[in-house]
């Protein structure tokens, strides 16, 4: 089965904003086996949006859009589609009295203009909003199925999952899509395609897609088949033909971030950790603490980037950074060890380098960076050298310094108890 | 004029990847007075491919497309716009030189698919790529236009600029947009609405949108206009009505981040910044630090999320954390004085809270955050209750702590030097 999505509203025709109901909603048809074969973005304007929906409904047989079913005089998506399948709007009574009901719950008054949202085209059903007072639409006429969602993405999420996909689920076909997700930290998107290419063009019934992201390389495979298990193990295969050429650098297959993957060696090892970070300005001990229940781990970390900080908070000696400057590997590793020394954790970080524009040097460019893991019994540094903008630099070495993390724990067979 | 946008490329049919090249091609033809009236993804099959392109040609005079220009067998819009504009396609020996030069200049051999690059429909305009192989084209037809752009960012905004602008604005009529942005903080989108909604309605000419941001509430102002003198004095009118009605809850008329404002607040104040930092983990310090520059205000920060910590880094007395408890105004204030006296800042901030999702209790439910500041003469707190997931009370835990800084120069009239 093929669907397009219409994603609705002026605002999405803005440089401000973008669609972005349109991916929760490709990876849930995609689950059931449907495929996004297109996407459009239109105004509030009833004629586009009727020609929009008239369009799609000519190209494929379930056509979902979000948007513009609003209370205001610019939420035109019912009318466009009332119209499009000459069906009458009525109000309906059930809708209403829902409405009224959340607005008394809200203590607020309605206003007139609210009872638009209860307007429903004949022979359409209603999707109830839980969140919201725009209930949804699902309405099929000539073989083709059109499901209208509200715009706003938690009441669209919620709305589809509870309502619109038991009832797809139930009319799609037996084929689905088996994906996979491979993730490398350390290697370039040339290197990794150069190397994994003779593996995947030997499967062209596997989709297959390389796309950088700072920090890191993702390759995503895409199987569509009747057969799930068979495509399951056709992707297990080339996944591990995969990790086979790319060894180490591969740091999931299942699509986790860095930091969840850092988080799970943590808690495994029971160990814990304290970060010292200079032009990365907090952005590693964030990421260490996106994953909720980080306080288990995770001890506490310093921004110093000042120099006589560096001395104060981690013991950096101050001839060090005198004699090798402020970035270099010998501060990396004494900010590692320093860190670890003071908050008492299994592990140290330290970052310190150049973020740009300003401050590079001829031997020390922008985007020089020195980062340092510390244990009880030792360190290890690495020398980077990014390239691109201030954030991007950044980023890329709060990378590096949580792939030391996953490195260091790559060769420890059995979990090791806090020291 | 009126424009559509085609972004080429199955992978934007996938759940991992948004068209986000649209999104600075409508801020561009914005700017010469081209709206942009509709948006389509399409995958690189020849036949939809073709069909999208015929649709847009028929609706407006504009069509600009990114995608689908390289060298492989998957990248087909040069051939799906030739054989709507019935061209023939026809080896361009110019561009195929450069092409060359390119790979002899990488120090790489030119793979004989690369050759498919330097196809060139009869008639059409060539843009240069000084970025990449694939060339650009600009074809003309039947009074439509059609501009094929490479889908890489960085690619894609170089030729824009460099080589369709000039174009486009010799083409544009005099009509322009004029746009403002507003930013307000520590408001709701119901209440912002309701205190300016009597101003923008009496402006049925200027388009206003309001948005929600994590954080903070975005105001758009846009029109269009032949008279771009008058248009800037009606929004200005606009512009100072709502800063009116609104107060000093507008933290920006010009679309600022508020790192960007505090940034400036604190440079125009030679004043010096430092944070201590519980449940944000870090985010404070790296929203500070993202701003180039930052070395000049920011000294340093902690993120302590162990009581010992707090007392051992910023001497928070063990019995305040014992009495209050670690999430409590208190603490707040303990770490934004203790960062303050440790660092010799003139400001100090402190945060902490439960950003959940465990953690919470009756007396304080998950989204509980106090945050305060600190100078030489006393400090100021503030208790707020955050809904929402993990990473959305951090980030508006860190936004109230930045928004205090920026209260706090609000009735400094003259800079004052640094204590």
């Amino acid at each position: 089965m093929k669907a397009e999505i219409i994603a609705v509203g002026s605002e999405l025709l803005t440089p401000d904003r973008v669609d972005t109901n349109s991916l929760f909603l490709t990876a849930q048809l995609n689950r059931l086996g449907i495929e996004v074969t297109r996407k459009t973005v239109v105004g509030d304007d009833l004629g586009p949006l009727r020609a929009a929906f008239d369009d799609a409904v000519k190209r494929v047989e379930l056509v979902i859009a979000s948007g513009g079913l609003g209370p205001t005089e610019d939420d035109r998506t019912r009318d466009a589609v009332a119209d499009l399948f000459g069906r009458k709007l009525a109000r309906d009574p059930a809708v209403m009295s829902k409405i009224e009901a959340r607005f008394r719950q809200l203590g607020r008054t309605m206003s007139e203009v609210n009872a638009r949202q209860a307007l429903v085209p004949e022979g359409a059903t209603v999707l109830d909003n839980d969140r919201g007072t725009a209930p949804g639409l699902w309405m099929e006429s000539g073989g083709r199925i059109v499901i209208l969602l509200p715009g706003p993405p938690h009441e669209l999420k919620a709305m589809y999952a509870a309502q619109a996909e038991p009832r797809l689920a139930r009319i799609a076909t037996g084929v689905r899509l088996v994906a996979r997700e491979l993730r490398v930290a350390g290697m370039g998107e040339s290197d990794v395609d150069q190397r994994i290419a003779p593996i995947y063009t030997r499967h062209e019934d596997v989709q297959t897609t390389i796309l950088t992201a700072p920090g890191e390389i993702q390759i995503h495979l895409r199987a569509w088949s009747a057969d799930t298990p068979a495509a399951e193990r056709q992707l297990q295969d080339i996944q591990e033909s995969i990790v086979l050429a790319l060894g180490e650098a591969v740091f999931t297959t299942k699509g986790e971030s860095m930091e969840d993957v850092v988080a799970r060696e943590l808690t495994l090892h029971h160990a814990t950790i304290a970060t010292a970070e200079s032009c990365t300005g907090g952005l590693l001990a964030e990421r260490l603490t996106r994953i909720s229940g980080s306080s288990a781990y995770f001890l506490g970390g310093v921004v110093c980037y000042s120099n006589a900080l560096k001395s104060a908070w981690v013991d950096v000696p101050a001839e060090i950074i005198e004699s090798r400057g402020a970035v270099s590997a010998e501060v990396a590793i004494a900010l590692a060890d320093g860190i670890r020394r003071r908050t008492g954790a299994t592990l140290g970080l330290g970052i310190t380098g150049i973020a740009g524009p300003n401050g590079g040097t001829p031997e020390k460019p922008v985007g020089t960076v020195h980062v340092a893991i510390a244990d009880a019994s030792g360190s290890k540094e690495r020398m980077v050298r990014y390239p691109g903008e201030r954030d991007r630099i950044r980023w890329q070495a709060s990378q590096t310094a949580l792939d030391l993390v996953r490195r260091y724990y790559l060769y420890a067979a059995q979990p090791k108890s806090v020291g």
